[in-house]
């Protein structure tokens, strides 16, 4: 520690739609200092800006004062790189398109960056995580959606207006189930999340009359977590959920590969603690669906960054290369 | 003309299976001089060096030789933008892998890169064509196969092994059609392009007992042509023909906006002739299956380079940006 007096700092934000992570973070990934404010009670911006002014100023005066801090980095649900806005998030109580780069940047007279939580999660990865060293990978984030984070030739796809990376909702079974947020039918999400993992318990119960332990769950009380609970026991219908979800994640995964043909695809979130029991059916069903020339080349690796650190040094890699000019 | 004795010129060569064709390409994308060689009765790449060499080597003389040429660009099936090699190409006389921009560079001694057809024709739609000033667009060739070649932040995707931007091979119906060339089930190719289309009118003959004017062509005979003829007389099932490809063509389309967000998709081959009878269904499903953000935002544009000179066109864009030094 003897350097780190002399060593430059950022800062990462991660918003979500409950609460908002934030913390300090040196260059080897190391969160120095961190803290937690909600999201969800502040009806303003305005407000929200005032609490985590005040709680993020103190972490601030323990990393030795702003003129250590290079810049703030966050991540946010609907985060458009290119205008530091937040557009029409559903999760969020602010409506509409809020400046929220600019906004932080008045506030604390530092230079902030701003991406969704999936392209954070990425440029993480790239900094500090198992995708460090790679020009060309694919982050998919496996939680209660799914989101996506591209780097081509060593830089994120932010596409022409900013909202690029949204595999998620791509459409992998046409007419298949329906999503309820969108509106559309048999995307990606709607399978490969832990939403879509209780959908799919649902269902096989009920096409099946197959014993199994879930069949004890009250189907208001189903969940991702109940379904692994019974796979690690050797349920049959359990695993058969599993094989399912990683069938439709492994031709999602290979129409990836086949885009833009990645070093790695790096995966994060609660689905990927089931292990082998997801991973296995989702490598074999993507290299199934891969042509040749792609296959046995592509590694699917688990994330390694902790995950209570992860969403917060996700958000500060941001601030490493940040281009931002203070008005 | 006054000034071209002065211009430099790129040099583009396109290698089909049948036949190669080869021209000189000023900066505005004029081809000077071109002229076209056969492919396939070459049994070893060395003769067909041969041969291109002289015939080449006559339009460099009439261009006002070697010293007016900045380099060499290919589009060749399954070539290596990064290595400069074709590898594993089905479709052409030499198997294995092959060096070929090295060994025209021996030859001509002039700098040579090489990359896949459909990446050139999206390199010169970005020189010369309706994607001159994007920077993240994607463009896909409509042929008997179906090419793409992605442009993100100004760049071609190659990926991490070259072999980037093989949006024909994604899967769009699982458990669909069989591709009987990389034994797939479902791909993009095996609905959306003349082969595809061919299949699809023989099975819908077959499904259904709808009067058409299909039914007075043999099986064998049945092509995309046909399909377009009895179309645009107003034949209901052909017309559902072209509805049902735009249909698996707007999934594509709208799996690829999420992903890379281009500004535009730019399409160029055979099946564009038939425009509105298979545009308006394509643009149709590709914005309902988009999610909001990305809706009404991205155009769908056909590619307005001669179709004689766009594989030439191509390739020789490839050669203003020659990274590769002679050794």
């Amino acid at each position: 520690m003897a350097n780190t007096s002399l060593q430059q700092l950022v800062i990462g934000i991660d918003i979500g739609g409950t609460g908002t992570k934030f913390g300090i973070v040196d260059r080897d990934g190391n969160v120095l200092f961190s803290s937690e404010i909600s999201t969800k009670k502040h009806a303003t911006v305005e407000s929200f800006i005032d609490e985590l002014h005040g709680a993020l100023g103190e972490l601030i005066q323990k990393a030795g004062g702003t003129g250590r801090i290079k810049g703030i980095g966050v991540g946010a649900p609907n985060g458009n790189y290119y205008t530091g806005t937040i557009e029409y998030a559903p999760n969020l109580p602010w409506k509409g398109i809020i400046p929220l780069a600019k906004l932080l940047e008045d506030k604390f007279q530092l230079p902030t960056s701003l991406t969704n939580d999936a392209n954070a999660a990425a440029i993480g990865e790239m900094t500090y995580g198992a995708a460090q060293g790679m020009k060309d990978f694919i982050m998919i984030t496996l939680g209660t959606g799914v989101g996506s984070g591209i780097v081509a030739n060593g830089q994120l796809i932010y596409g022409h207006d900013g909202f690029a990376g949204e595999l998620g909702h791509t459409i992998i079974i046409p007419d298949g189930r329906l999503h309820p947020g969108t509106n559309k039918h048999g995307s990606l999400e709607s399978y490969a999340s832990a939403t879509g993992v209780r959908y799919t318990a649902l269902e096989l119960l009920e096409k099946t009359t197959e014993d199994s332990l879930l069949r004890k769950v009250p189907p208001a009380e189903m969940d991702s977590k109940k379904v692994y609970e019974a796979a690690i026991q050797g349920d049959k219908l359990a695993r058969d959920i599993y094989e399912f979800t990683g069938r439709i994640l492994g031709i999602a995964l290979a129409n990836a590969v086949m885009f833009s043909s990645p070093e790695a695809i790096i995966l994060f979130g609660g689905l990927t603690k089931a292990g082998d029991l997801i991973l296995k059916p989702t490598r074999e069903h993507m290299e199934a669906n891969l042509i040749q020339i792609f296959q046995n080349k592509v590694k699917i690796l688990i994330s390694h960054l902790k995950e209570s650190d992860a969403a917060i040094l996700g958000a500060s890699a941001l601030a490493w290369d940040i281009k931002t000019q203070l008005a």
